[in-house]
């Protein structure tokens, strides 16, 4: 989500081959660089898919004479975008293509990019499997992956692109817990990162775990709020 | 949606081949005979497919002396719901099967069967196209077909068993604008039908347009509801 102030990230650690085989795996994965960028990640898909497209980054970034450093040398956000699209992209074919075995569409994955480098504008982009994106802008100022309905509405209605941190990650936690609520594919622990323009460093960072007295509160809460909001609204009669 | 009051049923009229080919078709039909029987079926995806079972079901009911009368004559909503399920797969076997095209998933098609027979409690059911069903209860107490995830979080939370009829319309139209807000497959008008227990013909009926006057002040006031909602809640902290 970009905000004025600058960007706010969740994502949710629940990763399924079916119903019967659910584990946690972090979907958050960031870079930074002191004073110069910061850069985020966030996976949805194919876990093995994401897990080579973040591993390859990763290598780069640990062997920098070897290699072009995509993630710290890439002189915009856009050229981090294009980079790891064609990464995500060629990773997905190979798996599909090269295996000698089924498996159209079982291998994508989408992503979304967030960050800013030192002069520049901190910017938001979903990439797709092909390996081409978009950027947000005002008029869609927030990007959803993976297990995206639930929780749209809330998003769509709360917005505020001149809110405050504090609202957003309250915004997004309701978002989030909509999803938990409804779908099974979506599970605690959540991970947040707010990123405040121009610092470079998380402003703030967090793993939200089932535990978490406040996500608790916000969760058993909002069932009343909406209860109390749908009331407070005017009644529906039967007469025209 | 059951209530211990009765049901309440309310179904968008949008149909769509693409994008660029959208039409206005009702998706909720309706049989009646007085003091003894009220029959309620609600369809979603392939049009050709519901269109098709609904007028078997017509035909039948306009001949009643050449063929069996599933909707009068049965003496039970499950007997109502087995041929009804019944039909709906042959249909979607015809259109799948038997026309030397692909076609493959391409005329699927689920309904909702809701009703009353005399001396029977209301009941609900769900139909898959494979012709087979479930059946609502106190833990499951409605059901959506067709774009469900957009509109489902604000009933999970909103249902009550016990709530009066008119904070049930309010709360299926929250849920509707929702969806109607998030996916251009989902249109007004709206169909809303209100029955209630042991009256056998409808409490309440009507067909929502876009310029109904209460449902625009819904619309527009539950965004501001829910900002509301949103700020009630507890202020989260980046401090511990």
């Amino acid at each position: 989500m970009a905000l004025d102030k600058g960007l706010v990230l969740m994502s949710d650690t629940r990763t399924n081959s079916g119903v019967d085989n659910i584990s946690t795996f972090r979907k958050m994965f960031r870079w930074q660089q002191p004073d110069e960028r910061i850069i985020v990640l966030m996976t949805a898909g194919n876990l093995a898919t994401t897990q080579a497209v973040i591993s390859q980054l990763e290598e780069r970034n640990k062997a920098p004479d070897q290699r072009h450093n995509t993630l710290f040398e890439a002189p915009t956000m856009f050229q981090v975008a294009v980079e790891v699209g064609r990464l995500l992209r060629d990773t997905i074919q190979t798996s599909q293509c090269d295996n000698g075995q089924e498996g159209e569409g079982r291998f994508t994955a989408s992503m979304i990019l967030a960050g800013q480098i030192k002069g520049m504008q901190p910017r938001l982009f979903m990439l797709y499997p092909e390996g081409n994106f978009i950027e947000a802008s005002p008029d869609t100022p927030f990007f959803q992956i993976g297990e995206t309905k639930y929780g749209r509405p809330i998003l769509l209605r709360g917005y505020e692109h001149d809110m405050e941190f504090e609202d957003a990650v309250k915004l997004l936690m309701v978002s989030f817990d909509s999803t938990l609520k409804a779908n099974l594919s979506v599970g605690m622990p959540l991970d947040l990162l707010v990123i405040g323009r121009d610092r470079f460093e998380p402003l703030h960072e967090k793993r939200i775990d089932k535990n978490d007295l406040y996500f608790q509160a916000i969760s058993s809460m909002w069932g009343d709020s909406l209860k109390e909001a749908v009331h407070a609204l005017p009644e529906y009669s039967f007469e025209d």
